[in-house]
């Protein structure tokens, strides 16, 4: 049997440029396979994305499913596979709603979206949409911190060995503290880090410079990320929340609960509550996302068996 | 002074899985600098592509110019540069004329296509779209084709110092004959193969395994190219025709003169003139073109200064 994609209407939009190809689903009728998902989120014979999000009320959902939750977002990896949450893809969820007349958030207002992880709340403010991601779902508790640099990174084009910090945001980061921009713009992150002791599924890797001094109210990192897997990214919500959690630890008691994160593809803001520094698992994502295009696909998309 | 891209109408499309955004702009009243295109075909910020290609009638330009052209492919590389001509191009420029309702082939008619290299004529031939590219502009007259191997290709996951061809047909390439299809699957290109001796400005690498055998009417290659500046693709319209001018060198005078050339978007057709084997300067290249969705770009799209 052969199905043809339907000619669906999407929209490309993207959070400090980590992509999605957006589609509505108001009355939950679009069952779209992998290999859909996968032709869809194609860059080259397809639409493009890092992964492809499926807009649905949560009303039309069946009855009992995610009933505290005003929209369901149905994320996807850009190779189909079903995955439970995306922190950039949460506020871009949102935007797609406001620019597709489904929802009008004042600002300051906020919207229940429900995920395969649990109901998020996300904020309005001003033109940044803030992700409250809440508790950390990791296994076996609380996010883990070590309570020093536990870890050897060599990176290309760095000095060897440098000593990287372990946190785990229910996937695991190292982080790596650098001492200027000029060492962090040099990095080749073409390939996977090195990590000593390596980690059994392997690890994020975060390379991070401090930009504030001791009188600043908030904090400020620049970051890049080589994501497990993937290779460097743009930006990584995970990886930022990582990068702050390892820079209060370094900081000690006084370190700030807001954290301004310079990735390649923008600006994010992380919130953790205050006085829980190791042990807290609560956090605030925040940052732009933007609808780039609208548009329908055609019929001679990927037909697929 | 900012300014905003206007929200202009694009298509997306692509060839043996080399992908373009296609505008139509039939009044000749678009003037995209060169951010613009760049922002358009940024893969995550933008839409996504190779290039961006322009569709202008021939009428709507000044007089004199392309007098003997129907329309004119204005091709731009995704950096937003000028570029003179793109092979597989020329056939997705067609396909979205056609798409658009601006042109419409019978089987077997062709359209003069303008571009910067000159006027090219492309011919529908059921679902293909076959270009001829003409005369080969080589600086120094007629594309060059070594009589022996002259250079060693080290490329990784293969054996080391392969022999292979240099041709040059109006940018250089190296072809490196394999004796089979796992060996070529192996190559690893990640990473540009060395080539000893080094040409000044690098050079494209073709890999090509031979799958027909001396029975056969027309010549099979498979092929995989590492293009110079870029890396892997999916697919290359010179480095087909370069593959096919060294399989013929290759061949001697029985060689076909019509071959499939397998790349990992899509299978190509090249033709050469028959007993031009090494003097030929005239090829044409065939093979699927392919619009696969339609939108505009919405005014959020990067406003450039």
């Amino acid at each position: 049997m052969t199905r043809v994609l339907p000619a669906i209407r999407f929209s490309k939009g993207h959070g400090t440029e980590n992509d999605f190809v957006l589609v509505a689903d108001p009355n939950a009728e679009l069952a779209l396979g992998a290999d859909q998902v996968a032709a869809l989120c194609d860059r080259r014979a397809g639409i493009g994305g890092d992964g492809l999000i499926r807009a649905v009320p949560a009303s039309a959902l069946d009855a009992g499913r995610d009933q505290d939750a005003d929209w369901f977002m149905d994320y996807r990896n850009g190779d189909g596979s079903v995955a439970e949450m995306c922190g950039n893809g949460l506020r871009v969820f949102v935007a797609f709603l406001e620019h597709s007349g489904l929802v009008r958030l004042a600002d300051g207002e906020q919207l229940r979206v429900g995920t395969r992880a649990g109901v998020k709340t996300v904020r309005r403010e001003g033109d940044l949409y803030a992700a409250d991601l809440g508790p950390w779902s990791v296994v076996g508790g609380e996010p883990a911190v070590s309570a020093g640099a536990d870890a050897r990174v060599t990176a290309a084009g760095l000095p060897p060995e440098l000593p990287g910090l372990s946190i785990d945001v229910g996937n695991p980061h190292v982080v790596v503290a650098l001492p200027d921009v000029d060492l962090l713009r040099g990095a080749d992150l073409a390939g996977a880090p090195r990590v000593d002791p390596q980690p059994g599924n392997g690890t994020n890797v975060e390379l991070v410079v401090p930009l504030h001094d001791a009188t600043d109210r908030e904090g400020h990192l620049a970051m890049r990320v080589h994501e497990r897997g993937v290779g460097e990214t743009r930006s990584c919500g995970t990886g930022a929340v990582a990068a702050v959690l390892a820079a209060r630890a370094w900081a000690g008691e006084r370190a700030p609960d807001v954290w301004q994160v310079d990735v390649p593809g923008g600006r994010l803001r992380v919130r953790t509550g205050a006085g829980q520094l190791l042990a807290g698992s609560w956090a605030e994502l925040a940052g732009p996302a933007v609808v780039v295009a609208d548009g329908h696909v055609l019929p001679s998309l990927a037909p697929v068996g």
